[in-house]
């Protein structure tokens, strides 16, 4: 009590702080105004990518059971406000404990029936992996292959549905590995003018929040992601939203869904009972992750910037981080602009430098940026990623440090070759490394 | 800095906690020793459960690469800590984002080939899903049911396994909705013994880290479980060890595993770079609540009590609680004490009273259990967990003031029957009821 007689000498926010507490000793901090998160390198890869101090203390919140009147409401916000984000009416949302890849079996185990057809667009990696899930689940599965950095064109879309009769097709929105933004737009504009019934699934864990997409207005039948990238969210959370279309498509089903984790006719009606306020169960939602969600998701929906704002956000931050690649003399993956991500760079190493030489140093600044992932160059190029709060909240000045990082990491790579290649052959010209590295 | 003269005045922690924040207005708490969970209710249902302050804290770890040589570690020591908690040396475990239920998807798509037999036996709820989920992935399912508050028999056991050849044989460990808690010893040597062949998987999700389990001297061939009952992290995550039998059964199988997300083909590979210290990706692990489950692991395992000692006091706090329950006039559902989970308890209402009577006056006092669960008797019984730092901490005074409000609760129920029995009927005598409560 003497102590609190001396404390209360100070006034303000600190007293009530002090106040506020148990015991003034092991002052513990309970309330998000009190919670910050760590100190620790600067998130910079195509996600998880850097979480708000809000959306970990969400995380952070006593556990709470499931069925609680407390947390029905926050999984039926989320449930609304995932409509929200990829800008839906009647869309159904399926919100599961899982990963992105989650949702790939979700599509094949509801929408697709054995022995049925689907065709999947390859732009990078991930095309590979989705066509290998849909086999899993029975489908007959050809791929339509785009080169390194290139979208399949609509003229290969349209050759391809026209055939055969595919029950199925789905793309990547925005394909980690390379980088590369396929036209979600034009593609659904082929396939219903080509082949209308064809389902259109859109894998957008890599897009959703970052890149544009409008669900209703481009007629796109299911919308798959994951919770750690555009959405600001730890990962563990697969999202997918179905038409109306891809609905009745499931309900008039002739055999049973071939999953039974990732089974809508298990989940709609929990989903359905939250969402209209009463509790449910089939599997335990990750409750502490929906809270989490719940405070990004709000960020995302209901606050400023606004959703189209945000967009804009996202491609000015790409645009800066591209700008000063260029500069640099890197050059990108995608082959042309227009199919360039803006949630994410992809950037060949230049000649002679290769991993070893960037990111160890990028690390070195505090700045973790990501290697390759495509199989066919996996050590020819790294990764960064600029979306959520990276992007948005320019006060943090993320894009900023990323871009002197990579200029003082690329100087100095290219300073330590030139240094090397001295000791070995004596003093040489300036090879070119210099140059390209513009110190 | 005036200010900070002033608070100069106050030795001891609060200085040096005021002096290494950033600012001393908005002081934020970045460590955990500053970090407490926020007031709430004590849950003490059958999972989630109460989850420490350290855990939560883990669990809002800065964001954070899946493949940094930060995080590698940490899988990697939750992969041999999970070893540890269900007491196997050579078990493989697989940890990936889901939940309890994604278990039984990868035990039907990985050890089960389409039109092979399983046989389930049913303790409870989840005995009918488990069975439905093994049939969605083809095989041939019997169920062994024992009466509600049961357990199968061995005789039975044998007697099935006698009649038909079984790859798969499935029990609960402890049925969530019923707290019956099934021998698995006694199961696993009526299988070596009649079927020696056939595989026998402990559903422990509602006992891992709470009830007695060894894994290699039981000789079980697979475990699963999740991260939200004994093992007290938030929901999220599918834990699941294989024996070495498992793996070779796994690894001779004719056709593909029949899930994506859940293939075993996918996600050993995966665990084992982990484990040995390397990168390796199939789908973004849910790299917070990995984070919280080695803040967990490391308490259960690392430090004291021993699990030995973990497995008495939960035994000891399930002895208070039903032994509270009795002297209320409580009847358990478990038809034999030797069959009644040490993690949970499982409760009739008393005659006359309902869950409406019990279930909010709880909450009032800020103690929330659960309410019935298994289909046939849903609205007769309610349920209260036990496990975790409920059970294990007893400092924090959970299971006394449980058993305190549940006899307050049950007078007060009584009481209010009493009154309004007497204002339809005119002064009554005592209907037994205020007899059972005790008031």
């Amino acid at each position: 009590m003497s102590l609190l007689l001396s404390v209360s000498q100070i006034r303000g926010p600190i007293l009530t702080q002090l106040r506020s507490s148990t015991s003034i000793f092991t002052r513990k901090m309970s309330s998000i105004e009190q919670f910050k998160q760590s100190p620790h390198k600067l998130l910079v890869i195509p996600g998880p990518i850097e979480v708000s101090d809000e959306v970990l203390f969400a995380n952070a919140h006593p556990s709470m059971s499931h069925v609680s009147p407390d947390f029905i409401p926050v999984l039926g916000d989320c449930i609304r406000m995932t409509r929200t984000v990829v800008d839906t009416a009647k869309g159904q949302p399926f919100l599961i404990a899982g990963s992105g890849t989650l949702g790939w079996d979700q599509i094949a185990a509801n929408l697709v029936e054995p022995g049925e057809n689907a065709l999947v667009l390859h732009s990078g990696y991930f095309g590979d992996s989705f066509a290998e899930c849909l086999e899993t689940y029975g489908a007959n599965v050809d791929q339509l292959k785009a080169e390194i950095g290139a979208a399949v064109s609509q003229e290969a879309i349209a050759e391809a549905l026209g055939k055969k009769k595919y029950k199925l097709l789905t793309f990547t929105h925005v394909d980690t590995s390379t980088a590369v933004l396929s036209d979600a737009k034009a593609i659904v504009e082929t396939v219903r003018r080509v082949s209308p019934e064809t389902l259109v699934a859109l894998d957008g864990v890599c897009s959703v929040a970052s890149e544009e997409i409008h669900m209703d207005q481009w007629d796109v039948d299911v919308i798959i992601t994951a919770s750690q990238k555009g959405l600001g969210t730890p990962p563990g959370l697969s999202i997918l939203v179905a038409s109306v279309r891809a609905m009745q498509v499931f309900s008039s089903r002739k055999s049973r869904p071939t999953s039974y984790y990732g089974s809508w006719k298990k989940w709609l009606p929990v989903m359905q009972a939250y969402e209209s306020g009463k509790p449910s169960y089939f599997a335990t939602p990750p409750v502490n992750l929906i809270y989490a969600f719940h405070a990004s998701l709000s960020k995302i929906t209901k606050s400023s910037p606004s959703l189209a704002e945000r967009y804009e956000l996202h491609r000015d931050a790409s645009r800066k981080v591209k700008a000063a690649a260029q500069e640099l003399g890197l050059k990108q993956l995608p082959l042309d602009p227009a199919f360039a991500a803006n949630g994410m760079t992809a950037l060949w190493y230049p000649d002679g430098l290769s991993a070893g030489d960037i990111l160890p140093r990028l690390v070195k600044k505090g700045i973790v940026v990501a290697g390759g992932l495509h199989v066919d160059v996996k050590d020819k190029y790294f990764r960064i990623g600029h979306m959520g709060i990276t992007a948005v909240e320019k006060s943090r000045g993320d894009v900023d440090a990323v871009v002197k990082a990579l200029g003082e990491t690329l100087a100095e790579a290219a300073a330590e070759k030139l240094k090397q290649a001295n000791l070995r052959f004596g003093p040489l010209k300036d090879n070119g490394l210099m140059m390209k590295a513009r110190l």
